[in-house]
């Protein structure tokens, strides 16, 4: 017959008994009644099926005032300020209905991720909870304003805002226009797979982010799974990251550019692009410049596509286009459906017209066939390496500016590299 | 004093004497009278400034008659057919305008690539030239006919195609679609600089082109470099490739699949992807299946995103959509620009929507959330790991059918595996 098992509570040190082996580790909060999550002394989690297991034993009770005490803030520690938005980083399963809720307080978050609070003082904050492919311009400029006042608050260390991975990299670029340059680590991390699962990639993102969050590199930047090994983060450039895999935990990558750094769950950091304004921290205050126009759109050119689609844009208003062409720049130029009358036309009623690489990888050249000449004397500006993301992000902010509308100072501000959004040192390298 | 140089002709050995040391090598076709272009023994091309050459001596000239023959057709060596259709791998700078001009005939084919007709017995046609931006559904039905009749032609061993490098990966796919499971090898290539550069890629992936085009890999394929070094080519899937690069020489990736196999210039072929359809040369004919309504529109999602593009499609009579989503497969789903209302109503209507993967790499998966599972019960399709740019193109190819137009007829054509489309197999590996 088998013993009814002790009660044991997340955070506990724990032993096993699983179909005859033994396993220890720290017990983790699951929210599937069947399963023991378990931390073990690797670092890695295991997932047990209940019904497997024939005894639990409880080795080291979790002080309840030492937990306490943490969620106070310990007072000891370097302070954090945690922005909570949603995402699959701050969902679990609710085993009743199957979907997922949202983990909103500093409770739950310590429940499931005990070992950030031995690192940080964290203050959690939820402005709003999301899927990333749910936020606009809104919840970007909300989330500048507040982050904005915690790197202002001689309190804060660093910021972390955890955040849904689909329009991540949107967030991402646009924070680090509405920042600018940064007088502290401001750190967005994800997870691929919800937290309460054994495979999850949050534990190291966020512990890994907790270190980037102290470090002296400031920026925006992303951190996650470097690769799908479970060993260490990469610091990626805010503004010039994308999401390239659907379920990869390593799939945010850096594109044109390298990652800032390399970052272990042990703290260590090692620096990789040395190009990274590396400041340090500074006791300046940041100005936040937390503004949009959302009459900007992103078209993606196809082989055969009618130009008419411009036109729709122009009737809707918009005031600046972010084209993905092919290849060095092109778009079709000759027959029916030649683009350049109607972009032609439209530029000179004041559309603003940017191409971007549809390749993602690579330089924009508008020099090299004469398609991409005649592009450029109509009035379209080719944005060089940026990211098509990264580009409509950043032409809703300086759109977003009454004092910066003219044509000339509006072409002037998209070309210059406001926040390392242009790589300049960028050779064909394809730094994936 | 200097000598006047010999005149010597393209195909002879030389050695030229510049800066006081030597080098040997075959001469090749130079547009610009300042340069020298040499093919070296190793294989790698070299331009020299004719200004720094004190002396040129012809060391074997190359006979005329055997130019001449190879012209003609030798009548030893298997038959290729040779689609020149323009791109920079069929361009070579007017030293006058400097432009580009096309290189349109056999002759002209020789005179830049003399060892490709050591391999094959070139017949070229042209039936037409155009950069790859300018090409459209028209251009892939003629394309799809001429090489269907080729592949039908007992004469013939193999197809390449040349092409532009920007929108190639369209044209493959719709030849991977319209020509179906092909008899013998058809192999698409390019260069990403013109011909008559020291540095182009276009000789390697000529001379491997002809060995891929002999070989016994029956598919509709891309070969060109497969890294930044001039070793080696890759056999990629045309329906599982994509432009990632704007200038690198190995700018074609394949997404979510493994390369086919690696093609040596010396003809060595070395299989990567055993799972590829192997079958072997067959006596058997094809049937061309070339047909494409092009009532068919890409979408990328953007956050923010108003759904009111859809109804520009619906009013522009667009009979089916594929939209980049992001992530497993979500688009906005909340608020006022909430795209699962409009969605529904244009499906209703009978519009064909699909989703594909805006990350390129990895599969959708619209069970783990519930706004895919919402998009799913409404009646968009999920098409897994098969690539936007695919997808639009099988769209209008299905659609094209006019017994294929009811509603469950496309859907299920458009999941089914027609010719590779979807890698079943495919794991978390990013593949890149």
């Amino acid at each position: 017959m088998k013993k009814p098992f002790k009660k044991p509570e997340p955070g506990d040190k724990i032993s096993v008994k699983i179909n005859n082996k033994e396993e220890t580790g720290t017990l983790l909060e699951s929210h599937d009644p069947g399963v023991l999550l378990l931390k073990l002394e690797s670092g890695y989690n295991i997932g047990l099926k209940r019904e497997e297991v024939s005894e639990i034993k409880v080795l080291k009770k979790r002080k309840k005032q030492e937990k306490k005490e943490e969620l106070k803030m310990s007072g000891k520690k370097p302070i954090i300020d945690f922005y909570l938005t949603g995402g699959t980083i701050s969902s679990k399963l609710d085993p009743e209905t199957g979907g997922v809720k949202w983990l909103i307080d500093a409770k739950e978050l310590f429940g499931l991720y005990p070992e950030l609070f031995d690192v940080v003082d964290v203050r959690v904050k939820s402005p709003f909870m999301k899927a990333s492919e749910n936020m606009d311009s809104k919840d970007w400029i909300r989330l500048a304003k507040l982050v904005g006042k915690s790197l202002n608050d001689e309190n804060v260390k660093g910021v972390i805002v955890s955040h849904g991975t689909d329009f991540l990299h949107y967030t991402s670029a646009a924070l680090s226009f509405m920042l600018g340059k940064v007088n502290k680590p401001v750190v967005l991390t994800y997870s691929q797979r919800s937290s309460d699962r054994g495979s999850s990639d949050s534990r190291l993102n966020l512990i890994c982010s907790a270190y980037a969050a102290l470090s002296d590199i400031a920026e925006v930047m992303l951190v996650g799974h470097a690769s799908m090994n479970d060993d260490f983060c990469f610091m990626l450039q805010g503004n010039k990251v994308r999401k390239m895999h659907t379920s990869r935990r390593d799939t945010f990558r850096p594109i044109n550019c390298k990652p800032i750094a390399k970052v272990f769950p042990d703290g260590k950091i090692e620096m990789i692009n040395n190009d990274v304004n590396k400041r340090g921290r500074s006791d300046g205050k940041i100005k936040v410049d937390a503004v949009f126009d959302n009459r900007v759109a992103l078209i993606k050119f196809y082989p055969g596509q009618s130009p008419d689609i411009l036109n729709y844009y122009k009737k809707k208003a918009c005031r600046g286009l972010v084209i993905e062409m092919s290849g060095l720049g092109h778009v079709l130029s000759e027959g029916k459906n030649n683009w350049l009358p109607v972009l032609k036309k439209l530029i000179k009623k004041g559309m603003f017209v940017y191409a971007a690489p549809q390749t993602l990888y690579g330089r924009l050249d508008p020099y090299v066939y004469s398609p991409g000449r005649k592009l450029q004397e109509i009035g379209v500006n080719f944005l060089g390496d940026i990211l098509p993301e990264c580009a409509l992000v950043k032409l809703g902010w300086v759109l977003g500016h009454p004092s910066w509308r003219g044509s000339v100072s509006t072409k002037l501000k998209m070309l210059e590299n406001v926040n390392g959004e242009f790589n300049e040192r960028l050779g064909s390298e394809f730094l994936i």
